[in-house]
């Protein structure tokens, strides 16, 4: 599986708390840019899942804050799918800072949803860029 | 029109920055909580006016940061709706601490939506509860 | 460990995603609630622990998103400490809709910091309640 | 004073509510992002100012929510620096969408406070800066 940088981002105001570190309540936006971006350059983007019918609701989220993130940190959001089984798969985070050390790491879990809210397999060309 | 506290909220740490403030993006959630508490009062929770097929979203909002509000902070929410008319609305509020001193004020006007998105009045239902 | 509800929230509208369910970035604030509910509860809010020249960062989340969460419901929120070290310690969680369904289960991991960022031993007066 | 996009931002599934719109609670986000690329780009990043001891917090803030926000919109974000005084100001925000169009537009008023919370004159810097 390719492990490449996906989406840059810059640590707002808003992020930061009175530790003077990134809150652990602002990664998980870190890690859907992560996924869109994924998605995007894989010519997949999640909005046209939607647009067929499917839904693909985050079933566990894992972090580990590795260390700390601060006010106006440049980060590197590396996303790579993993785990595709026909209705569910895993996608893995790494987010670096501008000199490529590891922040902080983790997952979030996904099953595939039809509209109606049942477990379906994955669209076939959806699976094609997961399996990559 | 009767201006009473409605909700309370403790400042989450998530809420503060690195000023040891609240940040300014914290304080939508507290008015929302006011006009939300408001109308379950006074008997018309939103979620009801959403199953009737009406809309009803914040088309401006103003704050005022009057005094830093600290991490662990209980505040005392208050919430009226004013200048109610036929499709349009305004709610206003105070951010008390608990000494009662005013530490943001502040509001947000409304339209009310039909589901296809077209400006409708507001059911009679809903107006009676907005204009004691 | 007594598991026991330790605060009660709403779920908000800016909580809630386009799915129609609470975002899964929405959870770790009402993890939060549940640490700082139990620590009040227990004689020790985490505020004292700051003033004391200590901090508790979080260094792991995980949340497991069990059933939808809508907008409006209202939340029962269980929190209890576990696996208790010198320096670390988890927090566990359990949120429950009124009718006492596990809607979603996580914990938190942490360490505990001196002001100069050094892992240092929680004070005896906290570990006292950490460990009941 | 020049008006340009000074940054560009998609919507991210979690800022999106059950209306399909970005939730009102999501744009001082790009306010922010708004405001700090200005900085930024005329020289004087907005972490700086915190180094050299000063805070330019929100005292007011406004927002004019005009056409709705959609999940994966693309969006360009135009700040500039009005009404500048000397220990006070006003950034001004439009958010147009990739045909320009203006989504919304407001604004953010701001003072200057040294590290012990006094009002004081913004850096001649700065002042230079905001008043291009």
């Amino acid at each position: 599986m390719k492990k490449e940088v996906v989406a840059k981002v810059r640590v707002l105001y808003s992020d930061v708390d009175q530790m003077k570190w990134a809150n652990h309540g602002a990664y998980h936006r870190w890690f859907e840019m992560g996924r869109a971006e994924y998605m995007r350059r894989n010519g997949f983007p999640y909005k046209k899942l939607e647009e067929m019918g499917y839904f693909m609701p985050v079933t566990e989220l894992f972090c580990k804050f590795i260390k700390p993130i601060r006010y106006d940190d440049l980060l590197k959001i590396v996303a790579w799918p993993s785990n595709v089984k026909r209705a569910s798969m895993k996608f893995e985070y790494e987010i670096l800072n501008e000199n490529d050390e590891i922040m902080a790491k983790g997952y979030t879990n996904h099953v595939c949803l039809s509209k109606d809210g049942k477990i379906v397999r994955f669209p076939e060309e959806l699976k094609k860029i997961l399996e990559v």
